[in-house]
């Protein structure tokens, strides 16, 4: 029986919303508050789908699971700029859609094939995306 | 990639569980202790679904989303009976069933089509009941 | 040494603000949208203090104070109208500072003496009051 | 139109991870500092999907299925070892794993048929596993 | 008797601890990790002390406290560098502590003298600060 | 004036409510559920009082509070059994009450003179004890 298991890290960052490609009354229109330089603690959640290894009676090593996301993702982002300070955010809009989907590219390559469910990223309790492929 | 994006907004509101075409020893083995006048710290959850707008960033603007949300529903409840105090509600057993099915289908016609995917609503930190299309 | 020890206990309940020697106008102008019968998922915090049972290791059993709670305050305003249905509350209004009030004078004769320190009421997240003798 | 609705009841439980066919050794190797014995406050979420009866508005009485809940799990592992206390986990390494999977199958013939759709358990905030037949 | 009443309100907001008249080695050595631009979800929690006027059942409109808390704190730091967009925080390093007791300062004119018991600043779940007269 | 500041950190451990002179009988009366093994996931929150450092803003730097809570108890604590594999808990009854007053007792060496203010333990969201001498 397939069974998900997941896992969440937290991590403290600052982002604007803001296209440089616009005028400062474009970019107010479309991001109001969210314009100015502000921040969040995040929560990232990984969910990984599989069978249970019956050696170790786990999906997945949750500890290696920690490691994967501390080394892809927690560890350029906690206590960073988004907007300037992450390279393979570069280019992009900080919001949190596209923080999820450049999550979820950043572990899909460092997790056995099929194992990644759902990446999902909290910017307050009131507020989330998530990607994954069985949405 | 469907991306999804959910927002959480709370209003508190009094309830009975309670038929009124039935005898009270009926409302009462039927409801148990629900059956008498009390009330909640409701949570509302609303998931979208749909790609990420390039120019933005956003699936959905959540400053928009959230104003549906207020408008169409929490701007009734909040601080109302749900039994006696909303015409949209008028004539329904007031459950957590009821309202997630009342309010999905309050927001549907204000979202872009297929954009709605749940709606959830938690009546206590133990309780909570979703309706989708998707379930 | 002096040690505290308190307990959570939620109950959930409806209520308005109203006071009926006043006209609709100035109830509404007192209490604004607290006026309309609502509801909440309360919590009840009590806190004791005194020293360690050497024979036990407590303060005070927490299932005896658990019971203590339940029987004085939870059992009766559970699933009530705070306005109509608690003997105890009637001619209050129920407003969280005066169910702090009158939970710590329902609570204090059951308890040993000197051993109550404090009563909070949160009514939601965002909102709490609190009685004691050393505030 | 199919209504997802959700229960969370918690339990207090003592486990180690640890299998007894491998070395002192290998234990550590594969499970870390879990292989020495602590203990976690679970969080047990059932979510059962149907339709709503019209005549109570429920999909399911949550007291029933809190009932359920309570005498097929509950009881048996709160305040317990879950390595040694519990026949029916006997065997198993307690993983968050293997207990939604041995939950869900504790569950599943007490309950109306088509009923249970997912068993989620928490081992802390930061750890969950699922089972489901949906997922 | 003396009632308490605490109000909680959030923000989110991007700062650094950084003292420009350090070079960037001393600001290393002292601030670790919290050197560069990074944000918070905050709260603030306002702590008030009175006795219950009979004809409200407040000890406070909470409605007034809140609309004090908005208009001389929440406005001007929400979705802000607390290092360069907040004139009366110029100057100095934006820890919790220095907030906490900021806010105090910004908040004391506008209540009633007496009220004012406590100001608590929540950086994250894990950190908080407070300051108070009766601490 | 005076800052508190406070810090959480949280550990899982197994513990039993057993007292080895008294007999099966007599700890079940005194213990009732608690008397079998079983655990937790425990937070410890240590709060410090004293002035801010001009050259910092802080009371404390957290990160060596955080460093000295692990290495006078999280480490020693965390994946244990509080009954058998603690030295410093050894002879004791583990309640929430004792662990506050032992925790209090390791820290308190470890800080500067007259910061230590309150240490306290959660053993469930509903549960906590807590020492202090300013209580």
């Amino acid at each position: 029986m397939l069974v998900q298991v997941g896992r969440r890290e937290s991590f403290s960052a600052a982002h604007r919303l803001f296209d440089p490609g616009l005028s400062d009354d474009e970019n107010q229109r479309l991001f109001g508050k969210c314009v100015s330089l502000h921040g969040h603690n995040y929560v990232l959640e990984v969910t990984v789908a599989g069978g249970i290894d019956p050696a170790s009676g786990y999906v997945v090593d949750l500890k290696q699971l920690s490691d994967i996301m501390c080394r892809r993702v927690i560890q350029d982002v906690d206590h960073r700029n988004l907007n300037t300070d992450v390279p393979w955010l570069s280019g992009l809009i900080p919001t949190t859609e596209n923080l999820a989907l450049t999550f979820w590219a950043r572990l899909l390559p460092d997790l056995p094939a099929g194992l990644l469910r759902n990446v999902r990223v909290w910017e307050t309790d009131k507020n989330w995306a998530e990607v994954g492929d069985h949405l």
